[in-house]
């Protein structure tokens, strides 16, 4: 199956009608279908397909318990109304890499494996690459089991629900210990490569980054009735915070984003009891990171103070700055730029991904394929046909070099 | 059954246990309870109920078909996490004044009517006094019709479920033309007798008052990756826009408020494509309004524009001044401050009420009860027993004056 019978195939999966964009969440139905298909493309192609005890899947050419395998893969799941790239460029584009080597009638002398990494998005349980994260032994069995998605049910019923042990969730050392590398391939979520004028890009580093949840608690009452000077309305300060987080971000050359809020009652006629805005920040260090966070966080407590109005900030997730490995980065220069003669720009990202997190397990590295608008989390996220190709080729010199004779 | 008695009965119907507020939304099950409770109290004291075509109850002490009758009612739904007494406590003393005047001995010689108006608060359609607008014939069926809630069930949908006839919605205009005087008791929602130190006082105006749909479009986008100038994100003209709003109400001594918001895809790692937000606005008069409200719009147009962001204005609801009957006013005043001896201070008010819409039909007037905190349309909502029940005897008064020899 050609890489456009496989993007078609997929296309339609958990794709919303109104929106265009997909709804592929952690252990639903479009899920299913997506897991599914993988399981498909493994069948088809002769490879050995397990679910790991985390809800990963892996499909292996050769025995990977040979040790030191080669493995490449995304995922498959989305944000809300997100866009077709993000995750299965890199599932589907591992699967044609393989077919471009066996036509070229390459020898592999190492296990391959290709992988969909479950819920990576953190779109149903807030949580990002929590398949990842479990197996890296960096979220504990217990911590997943507190998981619980916006209609109330946890991460455990929903998998039940889906077939899934949820008892078995835990760390995968001897797993991991079989991989010798790791590659991910992933649409570029900024627009460096096109401003660069190159179709792939090799990753150097992942931003710190994290979630942090702002409270702000003021007093409902009427809209219509209370004086301002007798109010205590939390949206005021929130947005207050909104802007402050855009100032703080601009100064430190980084991003601050206030793009969640729930908000009670949430009447047209009622002043809020509670404002609760979530913040994303990113930056290039930590110093930078820290300095954003603090100074939205000082300005928010001043803006609540003026206000009469309680604030209660939470660090909800954090994940520090990933350096790609030195030497497996130098490896795919060199493949890329002396052997396949491509000019390879070298990028770092702020946006989190499976291969951040085994970063520190295995060696690890990131090819970006070129988005023309830079457009992530968007149903508007697209790629060319020919840069889409150019990074299977590049993927399958990846590998070939890496894993083959 | 006593004030108190009626009181006890009311208050767990719709209570939510978390919040401790009210959910008492029209054509629910809690509606539901608080109709029976309704038909309840008029058997009790042997009235005839009615429910007119557009779902409001009236119990009669008499045949309203002599004419000029004196009615007397609120309504008791409630927004969401309401107080206890919004609504209730005219509904609750208007029984308690008619068992107080039978204590006295009074002999009426206009019929008597106690009436709880359906869906006053809009909470579940989002349109206010949805009851009182149709008898009025401010509201077309058609109109009506097309109401829906948030889980996308429409007003016929929600009525009929509820055993009542949607094809019957209408204008009700022999059903007005029998009443010569509607008498409103109310708690204030606002602190004026609070600072007065008064128990009771006589409304003169309802603020024009009004609700516009602010639609902030941009492009959804990966918080973490896409640079600060290539945003399009709308959360921020939203958020200048909240404080604009402020801004321009405290200028203009009126009340702007955004209370509510709907955010899509409201991702914690997505810039978001649209930010909706709603602006309740109230000022003394239509001048005041029209300029706080041209302010506003006019500042989110240009932060909108320096965002890259599309804005929407549209006006959802309008209720223009009301000014109570002169004539009703005045015996009002009459009753309590020369017969009672009471103080009586005329206040306006920015709530609307099911009074404010009758009031172009037929003469109205309000009565207000003090509320120590001010504090409205929240579960902290109050007003003492004492007061109540200085409310129970003004209302009693004035019926006495205006309905017996």
């Amino acid at each position: 199956m050609t890489f456009h019978d496989m993007w078609a195939e997929l296309l339609p999966v958990g794709r919303d009608s109104a929106s265009g964009g997909y709804r592929r969440f952690a252990w639903t139905e479009a899920d299913a279908d997506c897991r599914a298909w993988f399981a498909a493309q493994a069948e088809g192609r002769g490879l050995r397909l397990e679910t790991d005890r985390n809800g990963n899947q892996w499909a292996w050419l050769g025995d990977p318990a040979a040790g030191d395998a080669v493995v490449t893969g995304s995922h498959l799941d989305s944000v809300p109304d997100g866009g077709a790239f993000d995750g299965p460029l890199g599932v589907v584009s591992a699967f044609a890499a393989l077919d471009e080597l066996r036509g070229r009638g390459a020898r592999f002398t190492r296990p391959l494996g290709i992988v969909n990494f479950g819920d990576e998005e953190g779109a149903r349980f807030g949580l990002a690459c929590v398949g990842s994260r479990l197996t890296a032994g960096l979220l504990t069995r217990e911590q997943a089991h507190r998981l619980t998605d916006g209609d109330g049910i946890t991460l455990p019923r929903a998998m039940e629900a889906a077939g899934h042990d949820p008892d078995a969730l835990g760390p995968d050392p001897e797993r991991l210990a079989r991989i010798g590398a790791f590659v991910e391939l992933h649409i570029e979520q900024g627009r460096a490569l096109d401003l660069s004028g190159d179709r792939v890009g090799i990753a150097s580093a992942i931003w710190p980054h994290g979630r942090w949840r702002f409270d702000f608690a003021g007093e409902a009452n009427h809209a219509g009735t209370t004086r301002p000077t007798d109010r205590r309305d939390p949206m005021l300060p929130y947005a207050e915070t909104v802007l402050a987080a855009r100032r703080e971000a601009e100064l430190a050359g980084a991003v601050a984003t206030f793009g969640k809020i729930a908000v009670e009652p949430n009447g047209v006629n009622a002043i809020p009891s509670l404002v609760r805005g979530w913040l994303d920040s990113r930056a290039t260090d930590q110093a930078g990171l820290d300095a954003v966070v603090a100074g939205v966080e000082k300005a928010a407590r001043a803006y609540a103070d003026a206000h009469g109005v309680d604030l209660d900030v939470v660090r909800e997730s954090f994940t520090p700055v990933v350096e790609f490995d030195h030497a497996l980065r130098g490896e795919l220069a060199r493949i890329l730029g002396r052997d396949a003669g491509l000019r390879v720009p070298v990028l770092d990202t702020g946006a989190g991904h499976d291969a951040g997190i085994l970063s520190g397990r295995v060696p690890t590295a990131m090819l970006f394929v070129r988005n023309p608008t830079g457009v992530s989390h968007s149903p508007a996220e697209s790629a060319t046909e020919d840069d889409c190709a150019a990074g299977v080729l590049a993927l399958a010199d990846v590998l070939e070099g890496l894993a083959c004779t």
